[in-house]
């Protein structure tokens, strides 16, 4: 049974790709246009009624949100592939606190610079300029803190790759990439190193040369 | 050794100490008041440098981030007290669908409200009632489609209780009841259901009990 996974170019499903070929689970896309308004279709919305991407089926199961999907394979193949959740309970513990750091403290202000900065000409509305601005000075704060920690060891749950670590891949891409924002990462000695080590990776390098950005 | 709960009358907080209860493990809590900026506290900082609750300290081991925290004990209690995961990888990939729902989904629009309408006096800012009003648009629009859900089954992630339901309960308490917005709930006949199921279990009571809320 191969993996469908839905929507491969946007960022937020490049988290289940990258996932999927660091354990090995062999996968097929179906395209989702975004843009086109194709996640407000009444099949789309049959499978993820909140209209957003990703969604995976994987024979009869379908499942949403991409932080979820990452879990759900890293646990189903654990020992398949790269282990992505730590060997211990508690180093699991840890991964789940940085997934979750990742979500709520990272995201939100990455999400309103990627929202502003890349999409808003593609969608038709104005940038706000001062909101790009907070969301980049609150963005910097994290990162020292992110620093620190990556100071202490060369992953973010621990001395492993993990989920963790993972997640930051597709938006953290866009920063240093199209946004034009590397020097967030490159200021910061360790969060600079942790960039390198993340993003040169053979499962994200296949994942960019494959899947192109609609920005 | 007795787990060390960091600012329990906090509704995040909450989510920790209603799990810790289901799943029959023994805790005691320590008090912070983030009005008074104990989260500010270098002491504080050292355990979460992100100056967010709750923190707990088990032993050695210190973990933040309420979602982290209760997958953390579910998995490492998995066979004692509530089983809060499902019992199968597919039940538990629905648990962590349903989690990031209510983090991703539910939450922002509630945690809005709850800022605007039960803190904005305490912590000496304006409520935006735009931003108020915004917000319950989007969380009874987040509610019709978990009255479909709940529709089809008894609980978000099937027809058991999970850390997916029990997530929800600190926020949901709030806007029941000290925001008036009980109409939310109640308009929908599911979720109403569902929220009467949950909002009863003993464990939630007596967190409710024992550790007033500040609002």
């Amino acid at each position: 049974m191969v993996v469908k996974v839905y929507g491969p170019v946007y960022a937020s499903s490049k988290r289940v790709l990258v996932c999927l070929l660091e354990k090995g689970i062999e996968f097929e896309t179906v395209p989702v246009d975004i843009i086109k308004g194709d996640t407000k279709n009444p099949d789309f919305l049959n499978l993820q009624p909140f209209a957003c991407l990703p969604v995976i089926q994987d024979g009869d199961y379908t499942l949403y949100e991409s932080r979820a999907i990452i879990r759900y394979y890293a646990e189903k193949y654990k020992d398949q592939g790269t282990d992505l959740l730590g060997k211990t309970i508690e180093e699991r513990g840890l991964v789940e606190q940085w997934l979750e750091v990742e979500a709520h403290n990272y995201h939100p202000h990455i999400n309103t610079m990627t929202y502003h900065i890349l999409f808003a000409s593609l969608m038709g509305f104005e940038a706000d300029q001062k909101l790009i601005e907070e969301s980049e000075e609150k963005l910097a704060k994290v990162l020292d803190i992110y620093e620190a920690r990556l100071s202490k060891s060369k992953y973010l749950a621990g001395d492993f790759f993990s989920l963790a670590d993972l997640s930051h891949l597709p938006f953290t891409h866009y920063l240093v990439g199209s946004m034009k924002k590397e020097h967030l990462i490159r200021d910061r000695q360790h969060v600079s190193a942790w960039w390198d080590d993340i993003s040169n990776r053979p499962s994200w390098k296949k994942v960019l040369a494959t899947y192109k950005a609609p920005v």
